[in-house]
Order: structure tokens, then C-alpha cells, then sequence
């Protein structure tokens, strides 16, 4: 699918909420969950789509809003997996917001659809406050990060719908509390999913996926 | 050191620009070098600071301002190591800016200090455009993270003086092209001097407190 530069500094006409109702009344119609994918830098959120759509195979189909400052490397890397995808370009900004999804969200097959992954900006403080029409909200927490990042950055995990504690394949290499990853999660947001897995080998992606298509089934 | 909450909602009467040229003064006569130290969560700006003081031993003497959103995890940390340190809480505030950083400066003892690092809030996009008064400005990047995240984050990279690429000690045990990260910092900013760390083994950390050394006389 063509690249889309969306022309950030066009004057937003309506406030962000306003957008983001507009997205979801867009996907209302569709059967589609909408998962808003949010972590730092390098935590696995292509990855995380790439073995999610693997596990999925036939039994649903997957599209992806792809956040990036610059370029489109994670855009190449899903097409080659036949994944239908469009790139939004942020330049300098630190989160996606509901205008620019809404400027691309037709030029995905809606129709042929089961899940859209918005996969966000890599950054663990600024999309917390920002909805973008999406039906759940998922933070990606790499364990190579260390064991203190929700009690650092608690106000992305407030918020989420589920917790995806990734590279867990890395315990082997490094002492890391996943333990006391799960506390202050809790501590932060009872409510909250917790997933450990890895994207790499694939342990836990079945949970993972399960909760998905559960997720999918509860807005249908 | 006793924790500071700074007022982040109190109306900034005065631009950051100006904020960080007084900062500036304030160390100008003081023969220190003042760090701004950036980078994703997790990818190891404390353990570097506990590195680099452990290998400057008498030679020098560090304190640091130290930004979270939220705890003050890393200031007990430093604070273990018989660091001077301050803490800012953003709240949700995504960057430390130069008015923040002024109204703690001066509790630190900068006639005891050759080092001042400012632990940035970690964020690899929006620290880039807000000068706190620093000396240098240094970007930190876990090869954890991968090996894609100069192309995709360029802004911050383009004003560093320095990019420190830590946890090579990971490099036994995952795949990632150094080299490549390498040449994506070049292509983005030719003049950043680049070391490989890992800050818990120590590997090139010589060259890297050699560097900050030669800044401090550069300054002098």
C-alpha cells in the first residue's frame, strides 16, 4: 500500500476527541477491533503484530496503522508478510492523534478486516492521553528495559485494557523482577490484562491472542 | 538529598530559552560540565552515571538532577553511591525544561561538582528541542532497542554531541548490526562522537569519561 504523508501542520479543525468519536463511528459498522499498541522505543510492537498475525493464520485478518517520526522500515517489514498497512509520518511529533488516524483509516480494508493495530510512536509518556477511536488500549513493556518502568511511567499503564510484558525469551540473559513488573502494574490498574510473552520464540502468544479475539467478540 | 517537588502547573513567567541561558550563568563561573543526558526508558542513563562515577573515583566529582514522572527509585540509587542528587517529578509531563532544572540547580553543591548530568524524563523524541542550560547534550541507546531506531528517531540524534550505544554485552546473545546503528547516527549527525558501553561491565567506559574529561577543558 502507497506511503501517506499526512500534512501535520494543517490547521486541525476539529479537537481530537471530536476525531476520535468520528473513527469509531467509522469502524462501528465494520466487526473491527481497533487496538491502539503503545510502548517505548524497541519494545516489540511490530514484532508483537507480525507473531500475532502469525498465530492468527486464516482464522482472522489483521490491518496496521504504522506510527513513525520518519521512514517506513516497519511499513516494508509488514507488507513482506502480506499484512495491508499505511505509514503515517509524524516528523517531530511524540504520539499519534485522531486526525491523522482518521486520514488514513479508509485506506485500509475495512470490509476485509477482523483487528486494525495502530501501532503508535515509540514513546512510554506522551500517547497516554491521546484516544484515537481506538476499542482497547495495550502497552508493550520490554523486560531488557528493566523491572521499574510502571512505577516510573504510571500513566500509560493507568489506562491500559492489557499489559504485554515482552522478551521474556531474555530471562535466561539478565536478572529482571517480572514479579514486581506485575505489582506495580496492579498497584497502578487492577483492571488491567497481564501477557508475559515473546514475540521472538512465540511463548504466551496464545493467551495474548485469545484475549484479543474475546475482546472482539464482547463488541460484536 | 531531600526531594523536591517542583510546581510544573505554576505559570513559567519567562521563556525556556531564557531559562536555560540562566542555568548557563549560573554554571559559567563554576568550572562544570553540565550533561544533558537522553534517551528511551530503560536503556541504562542511571548505571551509566554510576559507572562513570565509579570510574572517575577521586579524579572527579559528579551530582545530578535526576527526572521522573513519577518515584524517586533512581535518586535513592545514586544516593547509595554517596551521589548528590536532586529529584524532579513531571507528573505527566513528558521532558524536563530549563525552568524546572533552574529551580533545583542551586540546591546541589556546584563548588563540589566537576559533573553536573541532567537524568532526562526517558523519551527518545520529545527531550530533543528543549535546551535545559546543558553543556553537551548526550543520547544513550540500548542495542536492545534494536538496530532501526536513529532512522526512525532522527531528531533527537541530530543535536547530539554525543550517542553512547549500551548493553553491547547483550550482543553474545541477540543478533543486532552495530554497525548499521553506527552509520545511521553518521548519515544523521557526522560530528557526534560515538562510544560502544555496556555500563554494567564497564566495556569502553574509559573512552567515554576520557571524552566528557575532554569537554570539561574544552570548556575550561
Amino acid at each position: 500500500m502507497a506511503k501517506k504523508k499526512i500534512p501535520i501542520k494543517e490547521k486541525v479543525r476539529k479537537g481530537n476527541e471530536e476525531y476520535a468519536k468520528e473513527n469509531c463511528r467509522i469502524l462501528a459498522g465494520k466487526d473491527i477491533l481497533c487496538i491502539n499498541l503503545m510502548s517505548s522505543p524497541g519494545a516489540g510492537k511490530t514484532t508483537l503484530i507480525e507473531v500475532t498475525r502469525e498465530f492468527f493464520g486464516d482464522d482472522y485478518r489483521i490491518a496496521v496503522i504504522e506510527g513513525d517520526l520518519a521512514g517506513n522500515i516497519d511499513e516494508k517489514r509488514l507488507m513482506k508478510s502480506g499484512i495491508p498497512v499505511v505509514q503515517i509520518n509524524t516528523v517531530s511529533m511524540c504520539h499519534l492523534n485522531a486526525y491523522m488516524v482518521n486520514e488514513v483509516l479508509e485506506d485500509l480494508p475495512l470490509d476485509d478486516a477482523d483487528f486494525i493495530f495502530i501501532e503508535n510512536i515509540g514513546n512510554l509518556v506522551c500517547p497516554a492521553g491521546v484516544p484515537l477511536g481506538e476499542d482497547v488500549r495495550v502497552v508493550i513493556l520490554a523486560i531488557t528495559e528493566g523491572d521499574d518502568k510502571p512505577a516510573k511511567y504510571p500513566v500509560i499503564f493507568h489506562d491500559a485494557d492489557a499489559v504485554v510484558i515482552n522478551k521474556i525469551d531474555f530471562l535466561r540473559f539478565m536478572d529482571v523482577d517480572v514479579a514486581s513488573i506485575e505489582e506495580q502494574i496492579k498497584a497502578i490498574n487492577p483492571d488491567a490484562s497481564i501477557f508475559k510473552v515473546s514475540a521472538i520464540n512465540g511463548d504466551g502468544i496464545g493467551e495474548w491472542a485469545d484475549w484479543l479475539a474475546m475482546k472482539k467478540k464482547e463488541k460484536a
